[in-house]
């Protein structure tokens, strides 16, 4: 299990390689919320997304004899870019295998780092198992997504630099929502942050065909999504939580809540319009639980992480018209 | 003339009023450029550009006695914005006096924030007597786009950021590159932060056809422009330099660089595609000059102004597609 001294090791290893990313605030998001809002802009990370953070503190923490069969990793598209440039950064090869229908960018953008690119089909094929099969195979080392205290420990450095900015304010959050897919990001945050202000009420944002962590969290045990596919949000649509993110999550966080599509098209919308930030509709989640409501944040110091921001021009352009 | 005290009156003035907009940085950039790159992102300045910060300290220095009649503001949309966010703020009326080809986000956000529009031909019109005459009518007080002490001075306070941004990295800038329309944001930024670092490098960066700033540092004289319309860059369309804004620029920054609507189009798309950030044309001139390696800034510390991100979506998604 990782614990809060595993993230500031990662913040060690990911000094002056991973941006420091600002925290972002907008009276008129505050005024509609009622809270004052802080945005950790992971968008404006490495490669789009915070997915480097994990990435380059599991690689960089690789003992140098394995590191010349490279890595081998599994990902709709952020958790891909975020080895991929990584590997590159390391000088290690890598071998991502995505699904057929991550968006093209996506897809483009990991090839373009460097990294080699084996497509599958997000119905039929265990992308896991492909991955694990190509690991063995070329004496690679397999990168999960988030179920890996090295990837969670990297991720929670999103925490420890919020509670940083925050205190030179003379702040401490009260509330944060973390977008969720497979729980590697709500982990590390909750070990970064609960340890240092163990009142924070944290929650994760799902989309709402994809609320595996809500759920788990009121069964008590980690519960399936019944569909695979389908949410504008490509970057959240894990199976169920992660094994090591769960036995965190459910102690450090403990509530979920979940969004439509349509509030998340607006909260996308809202972030062209209001913020002139780019967000990609996973990013959003947690935004757009804040902008709806669902979550309230009166009175409170709130921070909402914006997980990412690599989105089709499309798709983009769809849903901020 | 307004001087560095004005710039740091300013600055108390708008804090906790105006945001403490972030630098931000790009591993990209600085490989692309071979400099150490810092955006300055006024694209998250209240009302989505830098105008906010002249307007409310040109406002908040009235004298209460002339307060009652308002305000009126003649301008292609981001001051108008500006002005209107200030008068809502100190609990003034306001007019604004808009061209009818202004941007329809942009005359429908300054109504949003209280205001009342009078739209003007921008061929016919002289839209500066318009305003002056309207004013007259309301014994109201003109506020000027940029010609005036105090317009200037608030812009200058995102120079004097600037300096305490990169002071805390203990960094000190060797070049900046302002986007310049009437040389309001030049003016102040040069006045902040000439008079700490003196041997910084200022270049203004305007459109091709705009680039009566570069024609005015040639000639030692202000120049005027050909034409006054038919850029993508509506934010930077001003006839020639000002006045006051052209007497500290002629001496402080005295360089000037443009670029086409091409180049500027080619900057708006890898702003949104790299950075995650929604910059309008006129915001990303001198992103733009950077890209293009028409300045050169290999080993600087340079920094670019990110000057507003008021853009229609449908040009936004022309541009970045």
């Amino acid at each position: 299990m990782p614990t809060a001294d595993d993230v500031a090791e990662a913040a060690k290893r990911l000094r002056g390689v991973a941006l420091h990313t600002p925290l972002i605030t907008s009276p008129l998001l505050d005024e509609l919320t009622g809270g004052r809002v802080f945005l950790k802009a992971e968008t404006l990370q490495r490669t789009g997304s915070f997915k480097f953070r994990g990435a380059y503190n599991k690689l960089a923490s690789m003992p140098q004899e394995q590191r010349g069969g490279g890595v081998v990793a599994f990902s709709s598209g952020n958790h891909a870019q975020g080895v991929a440039a990584a590997a590159q950064l390391l000088h290690m090869p890598a071998v991502i295998v995505m699904p057929s229908d991550a968006p093209a960018p996506k897809r483009e953008r990991t090839a373009a780092l460097g990294a080699e690119v084996v497509l599958c089909d997000r119905q039929k094929d265990d992308r896991e198992a492909v991955a694990r099969a190509l690991a063995q195979e070329r004496h690679a080392v397999l990168v999960p997504p988030y179920d890996d205290p090295m990837i969670i420990a990297g991720q929670g450095t999103t925490g420890s630099e919020i509670i940083e900015d925050l205190a030179a304010f003379s702040l401490a959050p009260n509330f944060i929502v973390v977008n969720a897919s497979g729980g590697g990001l709500a982990a590390g945050i909750a070990l970064a942050v609960k340890a240092q202000h163990p009142d924070v009420s944290i929650y994760t944002a799902e989309p709402e065909k994809f609320d595996d962590h809500a759920r788990s969290f009121r069964s008590g045990r980690r519960e399936n999504n019944e569909t695979t596919g389908g949410s504008i949000c490509d970057a959240l649509m894990s199976q169920r939580p992660g094994e090591i993110t769960f036995e965190i999550n459910r102690t450090l966080v403990g509530n979920g809540v979940s969004v439509s599509d349509e509030e998340v098209g607006y909260a996308v919308a809202f972030a062209f319009r209001e913020l002139k930030l780019v967000v990609e509709p996973g990013g959003a989640v947690g935004l757009a639980a804040l902008l709806t409501g669902k979550l309230d944040i009166k009175g409170k110091v709130a921070v909402a992480i914006l997980s990412g921001g690599n989105v089709d021009p499309e798709l983009f352009h769809r849903l901020v018209a």
